[in-house]
């Protein structure tokens, strides 16, 4: 039995908590949290101060952090990574490369094993994006999102004067995507990729013109797309928008052949009801993977890209050879 | 440079060809042929008879096995495992476990490394069939082939009294592929999950009703399905179906959640051109990240399921992170 304990309790942490409930040889062992361990109630797991953590070592395989890549993470998991098995979804791309010299340094002095910025993106859509460069190098790569709710343009909408509050949907352009299916690698801009929807709760008497003008032109949110603005109440709102949807894909459409004469698309596809709860299960696996690749010595830092795939799975290699192969 | 040796010339051999032509870091070195060497002409590579593979030894890093799965590969690869790091795509699913008992055996013999059944189904199919399972363990697996031609159809329809010449084409029904996109779960037979259509060549005054029924009747191959039959002339066969065209998809639809309200679709999804060449894209891979799992002392046989994935990459794991997480 894999001992995962919990750092922070938002949506992954539960969803991890839903995934070890799928899973025989996962269980939750813990629960830190900032806020007092009494108002938190969990599936079942005993909840501590994240002061405390360190004396709950030994009762912990891995642990999994939960905190958001803005702030949490950079501090968190290099600071835990000396003392535990770590994994986390960290997903400030640019910074990928700073959050993993830490974590490795932290990690190797502990002799414990980290892996990094897992999920579907980074994580999945990273480890399709690599073998599609791998298998097809005369190519070339695309990624859409959606259709699906981006945290951040939701927060962006919010913070406008006299929007009380509002969930943005980032959506495929579904022309470009099958120009790329069909293999015409085209060159698109953000414009030509992605259309952007917001679904906004205005204060009463708010000028509806100006938040929308204010939205359709905020720069490096909406200013290169084409955005639809619906203005509902927050009884629609609660109603229709409530979930987490997300997904995507990634396709890598290249050539091959003694004079390029035969192409080739791969395709990765995501549609996911829950954001959360599928980065979850993705989180699990990897604790699982951290745990082995600890056993057999394997230190440091690690990501998608170093786990051989068949220590995420429960299963023996002789049963993945005789179900899988 | 990687050091790549061909053993057999046939499509595969010829599509490794290519795909070294695409990756700096891999290089024919040698193709063995049990043809006479003087009829075979390679792209460079000089060609030795397969009886003096183990005379060059010392020039080869990898040895690509590129027979047929019937009978070459069964014999061959566990021979030539024991001196040679080895890759094949050994297909018959259900003689994996044995095939992979008797390549480990020769390669541990010989502190040899050998990675079998690459390429996409087994192979990529594979792994992400594996990884569906992993992520979303309460869930249904769902694998479409086609639009492609099927070898082994083909050679079966060849095999009638009165036809000359033969193409099938497995077809996924579309709207199965759409219910299952859609996360309906269904259950479904071969017969709602593909078609197959096939154009023949008959021979002059041959009894084309007769052999329509011969195809659509024939039993594990078409009896399950429903067939269409074309009869073609050679011209248009020659000038319509020459190509090796192929692909399909593989669709992990799950559930989360408490009580499994949310649904997830995970969706793999190949179309080619050349299915020899994009399957050699996959051996090339392999190739390297043998020689690198050799290096490092992990002998005997691997699938991809052991292989990390960065091992198949030419980059670095700090230019993986930088620009493919």
């Amino acid at each position: 039995m894999i001992r995962i304990g919990l750092y922070g309790y938002g949506n992954i942490a539960r969803g991890v908590e839903c995934a070890a409930a799928q899973n025989a040889d996962l269980t939750i062992a813990a629960v830190f949290t900032r806020r007092d361990p009494a108002t938190v109630t969990t599936q079942g797991a005993p909840v501590y101060r994240v002061d405390d953590v360190l004396a709950h070592r030994d009762e912990i395989d891995v642990l999994v952090m939960c905190g958001g890549s803005a702030t949490d993470l950079p501090q968190q998991t290099p600071q835990m990574a000396e003392y535990f098995n770590v994994v986390d979804t960290f997903d400030t791309h640019k910074r990928i490369p700073e959050h993993f010299a830490n974590v490795d340094t932290a990690a190797k002095r502990g002799g414990k094993t980290a892996v990094i910025s897992v999920g579907w993106d980074p994580g999945l859509f990273s480890l399709n994006r690599m073998l599609g460069n791998c298998f097809l190098p005369d190519g070339a790569d695309y990624t859409f999102w959606g259709r699906g709710v981006s945290q951040g343009h939701s927060d962006a909408v919010r913070r406008i004067d006299g929007v009380l509050d509002a969930r943005q949907y980032t959506v495929p352009v579904e022309s470009a995507l099958q120009a790329v299916r069909r293999g015409e690698q085209p060159e698109l801009t953000a414009r030509q990729k992605h259309t952007r929807e917001c679904y906004v709760v205005a204060a009463e008497g708010a000028d509806r013109a100006r938040i929308e003008r204010e939205i359709v032109t905020m720069k490096n949110y909406f200013d290169e797309y084409d955005t639809t603005v619906h203005f509902i109440t927050q009884e629609e709102l609660d109603r229709d928008h409530k979930g987490i949807p997300h997904g995507g894909t990634v396709i890598r459409s290249g050539r091959t052949g003694r004079d390029g004469e035969n192409r080739h698309e791969m395709e990765f596809r995501l549609r996911l009801d829950s954001n959360p709860e599928f980065t979850a299960c993705v989180v699990a696996c990897c604790a699982r993977a951290v745990c082995r690749m600890n056993a057999e010595g394997q230190t440091g830092c690690k990501t998608i890209f170093d786990i051989p795939p068949a220590y995420l799975s429960p299963l023996s290699g002789e049963e993945l050879r005789a179900k899988m192969l």
